[in-house]
């Protein structure tokens, strides 16, 4: 059972164990007063840290000589390796074998040794616990565990240490387990303030069970947000977001690239999707009521591969007018190419990237296709440079980037 | 004249105007002790603010009624436009035409009003000089200015204040008034400590001046690094940093993009390539006698360009083995492609970007050149990837990103 006398002895036990963040504040949202809780300034880049580490610390002498395992392809893997070695006891993280080699190789370095399973994180996980009941393990499991769930449930109270007077606390929902614990913690203190949990659309299965009041396990999950890409919530993570949260909403993936966009531009700080998910929810509307109250979002983490990051930094790029796509119909003869170059120059657009197409079955013989990809200022200096080739003669369509 | 109680008049008065940035130990480095001192995080995203606001504080209530004006198309524009609205008086900034929409509206946002200058710095720097003489503003320099001076010469302290017995300090130089004042203010309090200089390779314009003992005026200057692509340095700069840095040494725009990518992923910070150049410094073995030694990286600025990031970020991966480029010549038959994309799919390679090319002059009528981005894991992936298709019989190529 969780209580709230186990929320502030993991709190006590964590002192020692992970760094305690420090609210910021944050210019990003009109109308209200904006904090961000940075637990993508954790130790290992996120929050997970937390709950795996009370976790631990409250396992049997017995249990700790035995050590721990644990599936994860992520932020729950490096939180248990950093926990496991902090206790001094060993860990083993069992992983699905396409997991991104920085994690991997991130684990390693925090003291786990790993094990690199074929197959997809279910696959992983049913190998974990083959592992567990040969070598008598404990299964420290991402969230659906009581103590786990007190471990993240002592961001709640950090942020009322810092902010007694908060109105509205968001985070996101994977399973479950951040928004559990930080909903029973700071409603237990204080059941006037709200708290929110946010999902990507492409993985609602918290949304999908509230919904239907019964746990629902999606066939499957698809978003950029991998920390929150979870089929379904835990059996205790559900019951403590359906008891204790005022809503779960969602975010789309452009809201989500948006938001980190703006947590890089605005804070010089990097969050992975989940992290930057809250703030998307609250920049785009999602949130109700949110006219002169005090709002935390919780970015729970910042470990996004740099492969993604460059994807979500040119679609953020795209939703503010930064760059675009144009495809330009011209006629095969010379010198069309120097003319079009000349008229978005002088229009200060930068073209960053061209392809000319002459063999397209879609034109006719004499004519060919130029795609260009330009880096503008803004949606309205796009206007600007598709008006000047218009007004020249050049007939032009936007493409998807 | 700069003096010792200027810089702790300095560090006084800007107690109520700037943030005092903590220092950040960080692994990036080994076999030293190295701290970031994360002036990114800044008001403004850069230290620029604190010269500025030095500056204005020491003005007459006649100068301060009448204004001031400054040009620049970057961090200086945003720190005398904070400054100038904290002190309640008027600020108007030149910027040339091209600089960065983003840049031009966060200086408005501060406060100041905008001039745009048709033409380059140069052009805008002239502008500004003759809106001071018709209307009587006071001129901000960007460094050359012993009060802006003293003002960086603040962070000097704050380390000290921190990390007393720091053995090394590295910051970036452009004009210098960083390394001119932090130099200064540690050195007048321990000469023992070490200070270094950092410029971009295609800037070098400091090192270049203290190797011919007068100051250079560099012809032109490219690099990634912005903040720090500066012509030639100030005569008060020139004189301090001759006098009080230990050496100044130079990093290439590749060592820079893997300084950023680095902090991103260990620090989830983003600093903008001035920002980072201390750190490439650390890294890539520029700086002499490390071993053991306390070291402090000043990460001078984050505003850095998300058009550029995103291009960084790409470097930094192509630098780190995670994405590559292949050009492979194909038989122009059917099955040649779904054949390539098997063997790399097999052995875990993301196509992200393909190029089918059949009219290159390069080769003979029956053949073409199938062009491939890759995303990988590290450069023994990619290895793995070339043999599986040299193999396969493929004649293959790594082409440039």
């Amino acid at each position: 059972m969780l209580t709230l006398d186990k929320v502030y002895h993991a709190a006590y036990v964590l002192k020692d164990v992970v760094r305690h963040t420090e609210l910021i504040p944050s210019p990003v949202v009109d109308g209200c007063k904006l904090y961000l809780k940075p637990e993508n300034l954790q130790l290992t880049g996120s929050f997970k840290v937390r709950g795996s580490a009370y976790k631990i610390s409250q396992l049997s002498a017995e249990e700790k000589e035995k050590g721990v395992i644990a599936c994860s392809a992520g932020n729950h893997a490096q939180g248990v390796a950093l926990a496991a070695t902090k206790y001094g006891i060993k860990s083993l993280i069992c992983l699905p074998e396409g997991a991104p080699i920085m994690k991997v190789e991130a684990t390693k370095a925090y003291g786990a040794d790993v094990c690199m399973v074929p197959g997809v994180y279910d696959d992983a996980y049913k190998k974990a616990l083959e592992l567990r009941d040969e070598h008598n393990y404990t299964f420290v499991h991402p969230f659906d565990d009581e103590n786990v769930i007190a471990g993240q449930a002592t961001i709640g109270l950090e942020i009322l240490d810092e902010l007694f007077d908060v109105d509205i606390i968001v985070a996101a929902v994977g399973g479950g387990g951040l928004c559990s614990g930080i909903a029973y913690a700071v409603k237990s203190l204080n059941p006037k303030i709200k708290v929110y949990g946010v999902q990507a659309e492409g993985a609602a299965s918290m949304v999908r069970s509230m919904e239907q009041g019964e746990i629902v396990r999606l066939p499957s999950v698809k978003t950029i947000a991998d920390g929150i890409a979870v089929k379904e919530p835990g059996e205790n993570t559900f019951r403590y977001c359906s008891e204790y949260l005022d809503g779960v909403v969602t975010v789309t993936e452009d809201e989500i690239s948006y938001a980190i966009l703006t947590l890089i531009e605005k804070h010089k700080m990097i969050a992975e999707g989940a992290g930057a998910a809250p703030v998307a929810a609250t920049m785009f509307g999602k949130i109700p009521d949110l006219e002169g109250k005090k709002v935390v979002c919780v970015i729970s983490g910042g470990n996004i591969d740099v492969n993604i990051l460059s994807r979500v930094i040119k679609r953020g790029m795209v939703m503010s007018g930064r760059t675009c796509n144009i495809c330009i119909e011209l006629p095969d003869k010379p010198g069309q190419l120097a003319e079009v170059s000349k008229i978005i120059s002088d229009h200060g657009g930068n073209v960053v990237w061209v392809h000319h197409e002459r063999t397209s079955e879609m034109i006719d013989v004499s004519g060919c296709y130029l795609h260009l990809r330009l880096e503008t200022r803004n949606f309205q200096h796009i206007q600007e440079i598709m008006q000047a080739l218009e007004s020249a003669g050049f007939n032009i369509t936007e493409t998807p980037v």
